[in-house]
């Protein structure tokens, strides 16, 4: 089978491997629709993350979807024809953090994409059957694969206790602000502003339902919010930029007793933050580190139609043109890109 | 002032009163719309609920909204010409259910309509300005008013931890019921079924947005929930009935782990419940009162345009015409009656 | 390897088994203390409770503890010496419930000494490693077996919120309602009231510090609970008798507000319970079912010495006098039987 | 009546005023213990506290407690003679978070001791009578005054949801640091790291329960605590030095997922964070701001004996001798002072 291979920075290859055979408990899927993903981008642009460097060849990719066409010996959950959508972190099942149901937190976990584990720039991928879901007939493995991204939007939501009819801040219209912005919004935040510092991000954000968007560049942040908020701040920040100014407003424009996640990575992990706002304001601060028991809620809100996943894409491209359609993914106002695999 | 007086069962009269002075922290408001709740129908009817007996002539309806039109020195949160929606129970403010925030249980509560305390049938009302809440101004007061049982939905949700992509049963289809099962799809709801055994119901719901209306006459809902759940059952049922059948179904519809949400009140209160179901799933069963905190989240969703309150309301009459209105909210066809004070 | 097999009602057998080699992420550990629980018991008079029924021999015993004598090859949290004690329930660690960590909600779960699945009666036992829990030196296999039933009473004062400061009912004055107790004292509960039936239940309940004992057979339950709590309740019920009285009482007793965790199990399902009581009070009411990541806590209360675990064990008897053991176990008084395994 | 006023940095004057009357809902409390807080230090030293400055003559003093000796007229919970803790905070009672139950959030809180309100160096104090709580006969008002430090330590393990089985690191050996402690044992910590820099500090915290002290100037924290915990870190953190390097190194020596709550203020306020540890280990960060709704539980703490507070006394003072009990409450050395007022 074919698959794109990082070998170097900036350098894909066209390996062919042997098509993996599924485990007893495993399905083999035929990818159909993989997501470009910051982590990707970055792995392909500097060959690592932090402590996580590309040494071997590494198959990139892990917000994948596609069709089942084999079933392992034990699988009872899927049927050759199935379409799922495959969440990337397998953890250990077995650690403390598994058997309470942080398995995000799993620190055996495998994770595709993330040296040493192959992800799903691929043909077929052989995964455990209970790690791939069945998507509903309605729901397009190209939003199947997006379950990923919103995933992370999720768990933030979760992680920030949003609720119905709170207001929310989103920093940063990436495809991870934009979706956590839906599933805030699916939560029943009554109120979004959104923020960013590109002008086709917060026209993006726009359209795609915030009730304000922020252009840091110009505006006063920590202003436009009390002025949206009768003065009290946001009832939960959403920090998905990563910049070390959005981090540091955080905790200015939160309201009394509301609540900072944080996912978006700094470059540099030491940020100035202000704990006497902390303190005296009473906030929680709660960093978000990918999700755990959302998928089944991401398909929910797919199927029933509350989020529009596939609005955050803009191109699609095979396989072939990988290192084209990353060339692309590299432009800041690029929201989401798409690799479909097969025909 | 003119007020509607219930003075003994199925019989109003209309009362000329003086009209109240607010107190320092009060505000006067013009009373523009009062929903016909089933409590004042059963005061109506029968001239007590359990415990509460109307023994003065009593000013029924609890569920109204207004106009500001004077308000005490110390108010700083209302002007006149403020359109507000009445919060109508107010407690104490200092035993420990008050401390909490848990004021729904404050022993001490003043609660409209409820003997001794005088409710919304009248042209004025003195109010405590921190339980008056402004409307914004796309927020009719027909609307606002229904703040109140869209809050005892919002109230039932958080009991039952409805969040994003549950599945929801609500058993009945009364107000309570459409209005929490509105508050549930706010809350992220992915799969709404609503049961109950009146045809317009069932219709109504099916029309207000139920994925699934059970006639529980001829289907037998636990087959109808394990269908539609693939024999898990529900997440949260919210049982609004109050129908002994329907309380103990709830504790066999539910799944492994899920929620039941009491709020309906039975006429006897003593149901045989399965508690071998309640331990061996641990479910937990959750009473629902009244409502904590709940307005502003109730306002928000209105203004969002998140929920069609309005679309509840069957009919509307003038003040003059309470005992035809009552009559009319008697036919248990009806959802919603509101009656209409000034001009 | 000797094992003791219930064959029939009332009837035990010896059985030479063969001594079973642990797979590879498994312990082999030579059992040395198991208690008698009340299930056991009930198995043992009755051949059945509800659904389970013990069709073949069944090796009884599920509270248990040892040492380990070999560890599989990919074992890497033991080491053979190692004096470890076994929670009876492994989960299929794949389902929607052990990816939340609710795995005691596992529909898959294999439980010793639930038909078809043999306990712990038995010489040696190869388990899964990761749900055997080292013992620290100071603690013994004797408390450690008592895990069990400790993991009980911290699971039931989780499901019921128990805190620092709260009053707290406990029904029932067995090992479980005892070991609840102890579990409340260490989570900061100031009054524990401890009802039973039998005298020296209560003396006993009392010398292992409840702060009232209640003779529920001579004193009116709601009235001496309502004298100790200036007329409130207490703030969480645990129900441990599986008395119908008990659990109707429990909704009257509890405060505003209030938690009921049920975990005693009526022999007939259905108890009438009052709906009006847990509507007009918004109580909550929690199934309590065996338990989920709770060893590493017991574990640790017991090495602080927070609980003094093996102060309920009434009697220990060897393997070969399980018979004479279990009819002791039977007598009201018993509060706890230990059999020990090996020299 | 006496009074002891601050009127400049660094000088107390004796103040005769007129003895207050109680209003209808308030208590009169002849004070018969103070304990001297930081923050009355603070204000004695510098004359501010932030932007809190004295700028007229302040009583300070807010850990008080004495007896009443007579009551309003609409006071039902309290008769002269019944001995008070007074909780210093009276919040407005009518804004969203007073109505939440977050009454510590109150923007319109009346603070004992925080300019423009005075304290309780006085003989007397006018109280609401909802915020005097009885004591019962066997706790002290010496033991009584210091519920409100305790009161600290019980929101911060309530904000760092602090439980049975859990390990926490303390890090500050003063008073709030070492009630800290004792709430968290009371609540079922089962091990205690409390580190400091001050010998004596470290000394008292030993022999208080900790069950290791890390003297912070010679080892180094993060080592220490990963060699307690087998390399996972502590579940909470308790930050109560305000140390700039203790803030920064809590988030280094919590386990993933686990809770650092923030109490010690920091001179300056912005310190940086490593926001990569709070997002890559999925940690929650709380700020803890005074407390609400812990009166109650103090009380409890202290009247089953769980807490013996006033076992961090070092000397009582009387009222004239104020100027030179402050001298000694400077003293790095000193945990606590306390005044005696009246005979």
């Amino acid at each position: 089978m074919q698959t794109a291979v990082l070998t170097d920075s900036l350098e894909f290859e066209f390996e062919e491997r042997e098509r993996p055979d599924p485990g007893p408990e495993e399905v083999l899927v035929a990818i159909e629709s993989v997501g470009i993903c910051g982590s990707d981008v970055h792995y392909y642009r500097h060959g690592r993350i932090g402590e996580y460097v590309v040494e071997a060849p590494l198959v990139l990719g892990h917000e994948s979807a596609g069709e089942v066409i084999a079933v392992g010996e034990h699988v009872t959950e899927h049927d050759p024809g199935d379409c799922v959508t495959l969440e990337p972190g397998v953890p250990c099942r077995r650690c403390k953090y598994c058997k309470r149901g942080e398995y995000n937190l799993c620190p055996e976990v495998t994770f595709m994409a993330t040296p040493p584990d192959d992800g799903a720039f691929a043909e077929y991928l052989a995964w455990p059957a209970d790690f791939a879901y069945t998507l509903p007939e309605t729901v397009s493995t190209r939003a199947g694969a997006l379950c990923e991204p919103l995933s992370v939007g999720i768990q933030a939501c979760r992680r920030g206790s949003v609720g119905v009819g709170d207001s929310v801040l989103v920093s940063g219209g990436g495809p991870i602000g934009l979706l956590a912005m839906a599933a805030a919004r699916a939560a029943g935040t009554s109120e979004i502003l959104l923020s960013d510092v590109v002008d086709r991000k917060l026209e993006f954000a726009a359209e795609r339902g915030a009730d304000r968007v922020v252009d840091a560049r110009e505006e006063d942040l920590a202003e436009t919010v009390a002025t949206a908020t009768d003065g009290h701040g946001v009832d939960t920040v959403i920090e998905a930029s990563g910049a070390p100014s959005a981090i540091r407003s955080s905790v200015e424009v939160v309201r009394r007793g509301g609540d900072v996640v944080l996912i978006g990575l700094p470059g540099d992990g030491e940020i100035p933050i202000d704990v006497l706002d902390i303190i005296d304001n009473e906030l929680d601060i709660h960093g978000s580190f990918r999700y755990a028991n959302t998928y089944p809620a991401a398909i929910a809100l797919l199927e029933s139609g509350a989020i529009d996943v596939e609005g955050v894409i803009d191109f699609e491209a095979g396989l072939s043109e990988v290192e084209d359609a990353f060339g692309r993914a590299m432009d800041e106002e690029t929201v989401k890109g798409m690799i479909a695999i097969g025909d």
